[in-house]
């Protein structure tokens, strides 16, 4: 865990974050990582996906509004990235809400190479085929732990499993590292779950491991939460402020202030 | 009218609204709807908007950027939620000004139960077959009075009718309700309407009838948006408040703040 | 140059400002039209394009997420703008980070009359058949200055070109001028130029030459941008600031705190 080393590299290296995401959240994943240092794209035209996948540091994979074109795009995305050595983050938004979004998750990891798969213990339990109810695109709960869960995910899936929630668990199956940095006005505004899948995919860009990353971005998106959330009077101001936050990470003190254990 | 207990009752039941709207408001309408203390989830593949609709508490159409599948899904949804019985509120953003969405909305209004149409005076005057001027999605006036054109709306379209603008008024065709909550600086801000059409959702998924969800709704908003303007200096940072007044809104004095009429 | 007059007289009339732009900046651009006076309007169906930017003020194409129908609904949307004397305005976000992007400026530039073309030092360049580099849609440099590269531009371009930057410059070919106000904290929100190219619409739409419009659009513009940066702790108190500022820009003051040269 070298989270504020890694900070400062996403801040001198500038990596580009290519995101295929759902419309919800495209500015708010967008300023998100600009916030934090690296350099936000959106592109989803079959014509144009492998080209900019194959140039970028990272590409992120968000399901949150689907379409047929868009599948496409994030396979052909994907499979570019592979090619070329880009590691790809899955949010496998509202998976177990609806067929379509169950099984276009379940698709891009059987037939891509997934560096890491971010999301809430409901949509990565349904994955993992895991007992779980979800409403939406939010977590009614799981049966497992979120340790438990991190881990059988990554074992089931074959790649880093990042649970996102009041404590967020990350494993490659060998190891689990619990991440207890946050707020709970997170939940409070729609997209905070995609903006830390964003964020993955800037720490992928420049970390050691996937698994450092994922455990990193969780940190980072944590501390800067709990920062936004001084002064804030609800999800409005506290949305607002956590640009502000991530903005003004130190990564001097980033690594100190990090919750982790495992 | 009992606007305190059906907040009260939204936020205790949390209703999935499930929103097919158009991309320049759905991070807006989300973060409202989640603020208020409902659970927003937008879903527009055909493939996947009858599943989502038929569990949802309310479904939410809103014609801003249409397209072919759009419209689509938009029909497919709104079967299923008749079906299911699942209230439906349209919002027929920029009906009057291209013949594309006159058409769509009354299509919709035509192929689908409608609980609840929600729109400006020149919008709502158009699929009433009334007089009336809009630029855009900016209604310029209308012959009628809002009183007037909500009541004569409510019998031709045979729904509830809500004409929101400096003073909003709902009607069933029977009743007609005055709401005069509210701030110049909703009109300063784009996508605020749309927002008022998810939030009527979030009371349709708990009210009694759809004329006390549409009051009720545009109380809350209204008081909402009396809130946010202390100490707003521009859109801006009204526009921001008004999440933060959402989520603060108080069940116990909202029935005492509403300046309603009818 | 009459920014205070001419963003006067944009309060006054209102002009209808049509935007077929691209999903991360929507709510962006439609809220600093607003702000600033103007009235946003988003529409890119093939159906209804050409009936909207017949009767806009001016029409904005911005290719920053494109695919085959939005290409389609932006020539058809400029040929109509043409056709009723609409001025169009053309961002080529991301010209030259992938052939698609590059390839539909240069067709909408070919087959369309464009007013101003208005975009980073590299994406200018690209179209200009300059040497630049970029990543994703931001400039990482370019051969020439910034006012050789404008009146490069605007010659090989046939419209006037507004290079926007730390200083920006607008050139018509024959005229060249610098506009040097602004802050670094806009180059640290995502689509603060593609709100610069909506407002430079908005001025299109009431000055009396293109190349006087995309200069006022960018002091009026760059002096939010330093209204906005006053008292801004980053990224996301500085965005919510801009609209702000750009609602309570003074025509009074507005040319006196112009920072142009030329």
């Amino acid at each position: 865990m070298r989270a504020g080393a890694d900070l400062a590299a996403i801040r001198e290296r500038k990596p580009l974050v290519h995101q295929i995401t759902n419309y919800v959240v495209m500015n708010e994943t967008a300023n998100a990582t600009l916030s934090l240092g690296a350099l936000p794209v959106m592109a989803h035209a079959v014509e144009e996906v492998e080209e900019m996948a194959s140039v970028a540091g990272a590409l992120v994979l968000n399901i949150g509004t689907l379409s047929e074109h868009w599948i496409e795009a994030m396979l052909l995305a994907a499979r570019s990235a592979n090619a070329a050595g880009v590691p790809v983050v899955l949010d496998p938004v509202g998976a177990g809400a609806t067929r379509l979004r169950t099984e276009t998750a379940k698709r891009i990891l059987d037939e891509a190479e997934i560096a890491v798969a971010r999301g809430n213990a409901a949509e990565v339990a349904t994955l993992a085929g895991r007992e779980a109810e979800i409403r939406g695109v939010e977590s009614i709960g799981a049966a497992d732990s979120g340790a438990d869960l991190a881990k059988a995910a990554a074992s089931a899936l074959g790649c880093v499993a990042s649970v996102t929630g009041p404590v967020d668990h990350v494993s490659d199956g060998t190891r689990t590292i619990a991440v207890a940095n946050g707020d709970a006005l997170l939940g409070t505004v729609s997209g905070t779950g995609c903006m830390s899948s964003a964020i993955t995919g800037c720490f992928l860009a420049v970390a050691s491991t996937p698994l450092e990353a994922a455990a990193e971005a969780l940190v980072a998106f944590g501390v800067a939460g709990e920062d936004a959330a001084v002064g804030a009077a609800g999800p409005g101001s506290f949305h607002v402020a956590l640009y502000d936050a991530l903005y003004n990470l130190d990564p001097a003190t980033l690594d100190s202030r990090a919750k982790v254990e495992g």
